[in-house]
């Protein structure tokens, strides 16, 4: 299971400022609970499970009191692993366990999926208002 | 003859946030009524009809109560491929079928449709209007 | 010369919606009056007039009643091969004899030229105010 | 069924010399017989036949007495559309087609088809041996 | 572990001919067992095993009397998600059991992997001796 | 008609060293004499003559006595804008034409055409053998 | 020095519409008076002055009554080859010779010069308010 | 430890127009004072300090009285050569240092920093407010 | 200084079979003995040392009995950081040092620098006969 | 005039070893004598001289005895910025002035010319045999 408690946290070294973190991960794997798009019930049961899903998850945010730890944040991104997750479910958790865990100013996170069944599938979710520039 | 009754939707997981969805078929295919820019009336009759097109469609929505399942969407982009459809036609189309499905916040399809005597078409339309951000 | 006459039009499928249509024709070929920056008389007297000039021309465009016909706009573009014209002109010419044909809600041509004498130059115009989005 | 018998020729112009003719056709497309690597039987059913495959077929021949005409072999090409057959088949029938119409010094055939179920597939077939350089 | 009893095949269907398979599976992904490069045994404690690889595994072939079968392809690559394996191991093993399936006259497997400590590996290994061209 | 009689030469500067000039032309433009692959008679008549074909001339050569002058060169490429020429005529002639102006110890002609009819075509033609390196 | 006097200009062709004129010149190139971020005085020495310089310029503008001649836009860019001058006086004074020049309704230039010591630098200058769109 | 002394400024040559100046170093490189996400006690000891970042620094800024001199700002960027910092403090001091120095109307600084445990980070942190345009 | 004794080796997992390993390394960086290209000697005061030099380091091997170990690589490689060295000594020093850490039956160490003075190096030295294929 | 004494080299650090250096100057320019391929007279009077050309010139030894001391040939390489000399004489006197420096084991220099008349020119010359590998 996703596992929000592995997310730490250090202080926002610049609280003052209104700055931006972008953080990209490109080795983000989950699994699809049904084997999704791609594939049948027999392969399925060859393997106990679903099929892997691939994908990339971008993260910006606008800190306030805290900045997420990197380490932690990999570690919680490979919790997703062997677990079976929605597209719509898995950005939309990654921005609330993050969200909880930093308490940004703003947060987006995007989820870019690798093609299935011909199709290429991106998710955004923000949390927050953007404000200054 | 493009078939809206192949798309499903499932309820939108997170309802209460507004966040986007976007999927790109890099596959797809229909005919040309007239055969288009390039064929002449000889080569038309030789096989029976008009000549193919290709194009990626691009879809992006906010959605609202649904969002749509993407191995019926694949099935239904399937359902062109031996039909005669103008591109306007196709992408409005397009947006039409989808729209009706899902019933989102907003939606954009674009239609960007391989050179065809020497010219490139991209035909992009919407739905609804976009808010937040 | 530019034969405005060649361009031909269809209704507008989907008149009650604001659509976007967007055209490239990577081909595009006219002759310079004067020689243009690279070639001096000597070489323009062997040719009996300017010299070619090459580029790409995009045409984007909201419709409103009509919408125009690919083949015809081929021929059009094909039309301006052996006449000189500067790119200024071009760009200005094609943007009326479109806009006049059409009546589009809004309408941008871009003409995009090939480097002469190590300088390359983009020529942008509109017709209308563009609304909605 | 691919017709071969759509292959027209014309002699070589220039039977003295040995050249090169490399032709690159983006897109084509045929259907996979048993739904292939991303499809199940339900939806296949729903669609009466094989799911759809993509790709880009690449030829390259030295003209021995005569070259393909290219109208022709556009016809050609097209007439896979909605016959089932294997990757693997369809180079090799290619291949097999082109040989017989034009009886070239050397031709090879490549299929460069699309990513189905995370693998990409290209297939390579040649016939004769070059010579010279 | 990884199952090279789940790896199909079919009869060649051109056997006469030497003709080249090449595949590309951009979603390998397995377990380094000790944790790599990149991770300390705090972090690995947390996951209980190792950290994840990921890469681009490359197959090329001159089919002899089988061809491997996709689907079963992507299954068997499927199947190194969760055991530990080192870059060369992994390589070779892929190569060792397509081999011993397939027959082919020649083979060639690439395992093109992620940075990893600011390091990039690419493992290439062959088995037999190419002919002809 | 093309004007083999525009091209000059003047004497190698360094004649007894083996080396290798390579000139390219991006903006090569001729008629094709029956339309080509995309036009049928009706828009033929329109323009009285046959539809434009765009492609890329690439020569490479070693001098020997003599090396081509560029300005004249280009002249000569412009000469075939107006005059209806099949590819595999076009760039055979265009080495015939250089290779008797130039007489180098070898060269190469490649026309790199542009798409029609969704087939891109590129020719390939050498003269003389190539030695040392 | 910079020779504002050969800039040439010709009227406005379309002057009662706002459109926008964009050129791009790839091989400008000036010295820099002190030799610059990564040269010493004893290379200085050696060539009696200072370091070359090398980037592009870029020139946007809304043109009003006038448009630059290219001819000459070519030769004054020219008439910085040998002369000292900083990025920043560069792009400025270009600016001003120009706006003086064609009196434009608004005019950006850019200054995209090569790195010097590992450092890139840029410099964006603009004369008017942009209106319209 | 960082060094801001060495950062040196001459006088804006155009005081009286607001224009940009963007820098970009390639070249940034400092050490992370606990070794960062990927690397363990270990290791560090061996190398008595901490594990080394690599990134792009981008600085852009509308000067107001002072301009950064550049051979200056390559000594102050060598200066993180050997000192333990964090992203995001060495990001928000860069801004620091050189606003202090320079004193802009406006000024952004982005660390653009290579992929560490597969995930790659960029800060972006602002002074002052933009105006015009 | 370059310290060989970092280099851990492990046995060829097999040794039976000639297959390579290419190895990528984007952060090298060492120090420059005499400033380098670029720097003058009152910039070198400041720094008490030389400039930094940037660049990628490739290897390629066939393993014989032993292969390097990864991270043992990154640790040897990090070790050039703070020494000066010139290109060519750098490249060969490694080369030395790795065959004889892993006694290959061939090896090939490329060191792609970055420009200095508007020069980029690049140095290729190999280690025995490469045989088989 | 290109100034061959301004070349110095360092002993081979390597001599047992049969290495390559590669390297490209991206910012090579010098003058065409005659104005060139794009100018006519008038305008030359204007600049007392030729019209400038740029390139990029790229030069790969094995080294014998000495190599090429990088400021000196960054020097020499601005020594061509003011004498206007044909394409095909440059680049085989930077390989003369260079292999008569050096007295390498082989070396190939690349003049890789930027469009001029729309015609890119590259030339390609070497000097001794290249052996080894």
């Amino acid at each position: 299971m996703p596992a929000a408690e592995l997310l730490e946290t250090f202080p926002n070294p610049y609280p003052g400022r209104e700055y931006e973190v972008r953080l990209e991960c490109n080795e983000f794997t989950s699994m699809c609970p049904l084997g999704g798009i791609e594939s049948d019930a027999a392969e399925l049961a060859l393997l106990k499970g679903g099929a892997p899903d691939f994908g990339v998850i971008r993260i910006a945010y606008v800190p306030d009191v805290d900045c997420v730890e990197l380490k932690s944040l990999k570690l919680y991104l490979w919790s997703f692993r062997n677990d079976g997750i929605f597209y719509e479910r898995a950005v939309n958790r990654i921005l609330d366990d993050l969200a909880a865990a930093v308490k940004p100013r703003w947060m987006e996170v995007v989820g870019d999926f690798n093609v299935r069944g011909g199709i290429k599938s991106v998710i955004v979710a923000r949390h927050g208002a953007r404000t200054g520039s």
